[in-house]
C-alpha cells in the first residue's frame, strides 16, 4: 500500500494514522492468522475490540519498548523492531506455558513520524504472530516526544495431561528439582555487543540474527505444561537476575553448574572465555527457564524435548531466594552483572 | 504505605519499583473489587497474569496518556491523572455496553520519579476501578525520557432482553434514527479552560471538578443495550468529531439540532454563548451518544433512562459521513473545531 498523507507537513493525524493502520490491518487479514477460526468479531475501528474467548482462563501480558533504551529509532530497523517487541510478549505467554490470542497496540508517535515507519513495524509485529500465534485487533494512537511501543496481549493456558487447563508459575520450584534451559543463552547479547564493534564475519551474522529475530518458545512451552513441567519462566532480563525471581517467588536457593549452561559455537568462537558472561547476564534469547523433578526430566529427555540441565534447587531453604553459580573448580563465580534494568541502562 | 528506596539516588530500579507496586496492589486488595469473585487467579509478579474469563466474548481496548499532551506532571494531581486514565479506558468499554474485567497498566517512567508520585496515580485508578468495576491484574515498568501511561482494559459484553451477549457498534445507526446523549457536554472542557484562566469561582469549581473527576457511564451502557440500543459510542474528542465516526462507519448522515444540546448550568453562566463550542468540541465528558428509533427512545424516557434528544439520523444517505448543525434560526452551523487531535496539539 501506498501511505499518503493529506495535509501538508506529511505527518498524519491521528485519526489519518488510525485509518491509515486500519486499513494495514485489514490488508493483512489478521484474522485469519487465529488458529482458532473467526474469532475476531469487530476489529480496530470501534470504541473496544470484541473477541470471543477460547477457554475459561485467560493470560494477560504486556510489555513497551521505548527509543533510545530498548531500541534505537536512528538504526531504521522497524521490521525487526517490531517483530522483537510482539516476541517480548509472546515470550510471556510461552512462560506459562500459555498460547498466544490476543493483541493491542498503542503507538507513541514523535514529530515527523512516518506512516512506511508504523507499516514496517507493523509488518514486523504481524510476522510474529503469524508465525507463534496471536493477532493485532486493536490499539490506540497517541502523540509523545519519544517514540514507544506497548503490546498487551492475551493468551490461553495449555492443557495438562488430563485435560485440564494449567499454567506454569514461578512459584512451584520444589527443593531437589533440576533446572533446565530450553537452549543455548548469551547469543543475543553477544548480538548486540558485535554490532557495538562493527567488525562482520560469520560469527558475528549469526549472532546478530539472532539478537534481531529471537524467537518465543510457544511450543516448548505447551509440551513442557503437557508433561507436567509447573515452574517455567522466560530469560529476558538475564539468566542470574532472573532465577533470583525464581527463588525468591519459590522461597527456595537454586545452584546453577557454570559449565553446563549451553553456548552457541559462533559466541564461544567471537567471545572466548567473555561468552559466560553474556549468558549469564544477556537478556533477550527468550529460552525458558524451568524446573523439574529428575523423573520428569529423564522424562523429557526420552520425548526428544531439547533441554540442557544448568543446576538444581537446593535442599537448604534458608534464607531464601539466593542463586550460586559454581565454576569450572567448584569454586563459587561472582558475575560482572546479573541481569538488565531497564530504569537503570 | 510508607514508600522507601534502597539505592543512593531515592529512584527505584525496575525490580524495586516492580515489587513497590506489587505490594501497592496486594495492600489494596484489588481482586475484591471484581464482582465475580476470585477471578484473579494469579497477578502482579508473573510472567503474565492468570483470569477466569467471565462470559464467551471478550472486549478490549486500550488508551495512553503522555506528559504534556494529555496531562501536566507539573500539576502532580497523581491521583486525579490515574483517575482520568482509567476513566478513558473504562469509558470504552462504556461505549459498548459493556461490563469493564482486568487492566494490565504500563509506566514509562521518567529520569527522578518517585514512588509516592506512583502510589498517588495507582490510588486514582484502583479509585476508578473500585466505583466502576475492573481491578488491576498486571503491568510493566519501563524506562522513559517522557512519562507516559498506557492501559489495556477487557471487559465483556451485557446481555439483551433474551439474555444474549449484546455490544453496540458505531456502523448500526439507521436512517430515522433520532440521536440522543446521556447528559451535558463540554463540562470538562469548560473547567480545563477555567484552569487556563485561573479565576476561582462557584461554577468554574464545578467545572474543573468535572474535568478532573468524570464518570464513564457503565450502569447506563448496559441498561441501553439490555433495551435495544444497538448504536453508540463514548464522547471523548468532541462530539461532532465523533458523531462523524458514526456517520462514516454506519454510512448515513447525521443533523444535530443545536439549541437541544445540553448545557450545564455553570458552563452557561461562566462562558456565555461560547458554551456551545465547548459542547460541540471538548471531549472527555465521556457521555455516551447512541442512536435509536423514536419508539425505542419513547421506553427508555418511560423508563426514566435520562437522555436528550439532540438529532437524528438522515434518511438521504449519498454522500454519507455527514455531521451537520443547525442553529436556533435553522441556518447551517460551521464549529470553530471538531474534535481532539492528539497528533495535533
Amino acid at each position: 500500500m501506498q501511505p499518503s498523507t493529506n495535509n501538508d507537513s506529511g505527518i498524519p493525524n491521528e485519526f489519518e494514522l488510525i485509518a491509515r493502520l486500519s486499513e494495514l490491518e485489514s490488508a493483512k487479514n489478521i484474522a485469519e492468522n487465529i488458529a482458532a477460526g473467526n474469532t475476531i468479531l469487530t476489529g480496530i475501528g470501534d470504541d473496544a475490540a470484541v473477541v470471543s474467548t477460547p477457554a475459561s482462563q485467560m493470560l494477560m501480558t504486556t510489555d513497551a519498548i521505548v527509543d533510545g533504551v530498548h531500541f534505537r529509532s536512528a538504526d531504521e530497523r522497524w521490521f525487526d523492531i517490531g517483530w522483537k517487541c510482539a516476541v517480548s510478549n509472546l515470550s510471556d505467554i510461552a512462560a506459562m506455558g500459555g498460547v498466544p490470542d490476543y493483541a493491542l497496540v498503542t503507538l507513541g508517535v514523535p514529530p515527523g513520524a512516518s506512516v512506511k515507519t508504523y507499516a514496517d513495524f507493523y509488518d514486523g509485529m504481524n510476522a510474529a504472530f503469524a508465525e507463534f500465534g496471536g493477532a493485532i485487533v486493536g490499539g490506540d494512537v497517541v502523540s509523545c516526544p519519544t517514540m514507544f511501543v506497548n503490546i498487551a496481549l492475551t493468551g490461553h493456558p495449555s492443557t495438562d495431561s488430563l485435560g485440564e487447563p494449567t499454567t506454569m508459575r514461578r512459584t512451584e520450584a520444589q527443593p531437589g528439582d533440576l533446572v533446565c534451559v530450553t537452549g543455548p543463552l548469551g547469543s543475543s547479547a553477544g548480538g548486540f555487543e558485535a554490532l557495538l564493534r562493527g567488525d562482520p564475519n560469520p560469527s558475528s551474522d549469526i549472532l546478530i540474527e539472532r539478537h534481531y529475530h529471537p524467537s518465543p518458545r510457544i511450543e516448548v512451552g505447551s509440551k513442557l505444561v503437557a508433561s507436567g513441567v509447573r515452574c517455567a519462566m522466560d530469560i529476558s532480563d538475564g539468566l542470574v537476575g532472573d532465577l533470583e525471581k525464581i527463588a525468591k517467588s519459590s522461597r527456595v536457593n537454586i545452584t546453577i553448574e557454570m559449565m553446563n549452561i549451553p553456548l552457541a559455537t559462533e559466541l564461544i568462537s567471537m567471545f572466548g572465555s567473555g561468552a559466560i558472561e553474556l549468558a549469564l547476564s544477556g537478556g533477550e534469547d527468550y529460552e525458558l527457564v524451568f524446573t523439574a523433578s529428575k523423573p520428569l526430566v529423564d522424562n523429557l529427555v526420552a520425548n526428544k524435548i531439547g533441554l540442557t540441565v544448568i543446576g538444581s534447587v537446593d535442599f537448604s531453604e534458608s534464607p531464601c531466594g539466593q542463586v550460586k553459580i559454581i565454576d569450572v573448580n567448584g569454586d563459587l563465580y561472582e558475575p560482572v552483572r546479573k541481569g538488565w534494568d531497564h530504569l537503570n541502562v
